[in-house]
């Protein structure tokens, strides 16, 4: 491949098991001749006062130049003053969707075994306004703001995505028996998009069944769309399901194109640096990311090999119960690509 | 027994199966020689305009007056006007904390065979508030409210409800990473209360972890306290680990002894009226109830018989895979009372 068809992506590599799992994507996606080169960009060590977080100005203009990324776990320092690195990405990128397709790992046992869906959560406002004060000493408001224009667009992207996927239903998720003004717009708005797509089926279910259904029968749900809390909530007990964060992809999409998919797992400081950690998480996601930008074929072969290192179960890491390293792992999967 | 020692409860048999029920617990408790009588309450057919619900004031009277209730489930009929009818019980009556005992039922198989934990759910105030306004159109604030009180008597409640019941640990469960006052608030409360447990374990975990690992390995929790939205979420996740919201308990607890045991399944319209609902969440709230009101001895063998009989097998009601009515349920129940 010549340096003429190449396309550069932003890369995070992220704090703690950071670097070690982007190493191994790095290395899978050169074995697999993707045509990818890496624009690396490190978060600041101290506040960038135009972003007021450490996420600096030429950490947004990177993601917005070249309009992909990929991003690692990163530690938030506790303190004041210091917005979550996380959030501030997707708030200063408006990036307002957020995907986290979740399937059962054959081979990878857990007490679940057909589990394939697709969270899609509402990314930048719900119960994450920021927006809180204390009214009297002791008492805290914090607010939740729903909009029509944030719950279409999620909706929209929801459907879309349920179509352009081959899946056949999306479940909006909510709480409007309480929150009826709130929620109530959100189902809506929801119920609004759906005329669009006399095909794709669709159903409501309050959050608390949502859940209670998740445990009892995950199988019955396909794409599931709802506001920020309830994804954020419901993504993590999906992941659950499939044997935790470790193994799910997630992706932050935004206007025009533009998204930045991410580990949502931790930094797990306390293996990082051992070459222990499981680069699942950052490699599916690089997976999507290579969907994202239509290059189906490397997408479908890394993941593949990513599938099939894990069903024979020869080398995996400490997490799913092996003891490989992580650069035994990524051998592993280079072997496997075709 | 003499109507002396009697003691009055006040029962709501509730709407759809919530009568037939009703009728297995009244059956079963005369036959375990429980001393109550029960003082039956139904709610209004229209708003009553002094608690603006079809909840009565009658209704509302009577519990306060026996200070021990049971009640059956409740169909909030839809439209303006109408609060829930659950939630005017639990606001007007001040019932601070949902308790929801959950545990494997022995012989009855789910995917989970060793849960056994109680979540302990704000009840007041929270996301519940019913605080919402349009802002201008398209846009809606929500407030959840948290304050120090509500945060300090459901803490103190629950490290009490873990000391008196032999548990061990308390997590409290909570999303202070985002909402930095409302939970942040409620976990400062936590730790004060903390402080007079020296004895009971206490650790912290954000909701979405919480679920993550309530899905992964519910042995590791034993009393969870949280706010109301995620006690709403979190208890029927639970309930979904053992089989659903046909066989949990619950209880909502108030000062100086108040409390209303409930069933929190639907009224389930399909099947009402049929002899085939299955009544083991109204008995365990009533042995919950029992237990409440300090008789211990009819509790546990209630509690026993129920067990023993979903444990057999032989006589079990539809949403449990059988062909038994809810009459001959409660027969097989009072055959195995000691
Ligand atoms: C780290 C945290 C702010 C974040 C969130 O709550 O969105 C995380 O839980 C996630 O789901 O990506
Ligand atoms: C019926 C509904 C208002 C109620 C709630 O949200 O509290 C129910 O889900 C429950 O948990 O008892």
């Amino acid at each position: 491949l010549s340096t003429q068809s190449q396309i550069t992506c932003t890369l995070f590599p992220g704090d703690g098991i950071g670097p070690e799992i982007a190493e191994s994507v790095k290395t899978i996606f050169k074995a697999a001749n993707v045509p990818i080169v890496w624009d690396e960009q490190y978060i600041g060590k101290t506040a960038d006062p135009r972003t007021n977080s450490m996420v600096t100005r030429e950490n947004l203009d990177s993601v917005l130049k070249h309009k992909v990324g990929l991003k690692g776990p990163m530690a938030t320092p506790i303190g004041k003053g210091h917005r979550s690195l996380n959030l501030t990405l997707r708030k200063e990128l408006q990036l307002f969707a957020n995907v986290r397709p979740c399937f059962s790992l054959p081979g990878y046992k857990t007490r679940y075994d057909n589990v394939n869906l697709v969270t899609i959560r509402e990314n930048t406002e719900g119960e994450y306004s920021g927006l809180e004060h204390e009214v009297v000493p002791g008492v805290v408001e914090s607010l939740k703001i729903i909009t029509r224009i944030a719950s279409t667009r999620v909706a929209e992207y929801a459907f879309k995505y349920a179509k352009d996927n081959g899946r056949k239903k999306v479940s909006a998720v909510h709480k409007a028996n309480i929150m009826k003004m709130a929620d109530g717009l959100f189902i809506r708005c929801c119920r609004e998009v759906k005329e669009k797509y006399p095909d794709i089926a669709y159903e409501e279910l309050i959050v608390d069944n949502a859940c209670m259904q998740l445990v009892k029968d995950p199988s019955q749900f396909d794409v599931l769309v709802m506001p920020n809390l309830y994804g954020d909530i419901i993504s993590d007990l999906c992941a659950g399901l499939i044997g935790g964060l470790g193994l799910t992809p997630s992706g932050n999409i935004g206007a025009n194109g533009l998204a930045l998919m991410e580990a949502v797992h931790g930094t797990a400081p306390d293996i990082a640096g051992h070459n222990k950690a499981n680069p699942t998480a950052l490699l599916l996601s690089g997976v999507m990311m290579l969907r994202h930008l239509g290059l189906n074929e490397q997408a479908e072969n890394i993941q593949a090999a990513v599938l099939t290192t894990i069903a024979e179960g020869k080398y995996r890491t400490g997490d799913l119960g092996g003891t490989a390293s992580t650069t035994d792992f990524t051998k592993a999967i280079i072997g496997h690509l075709s």
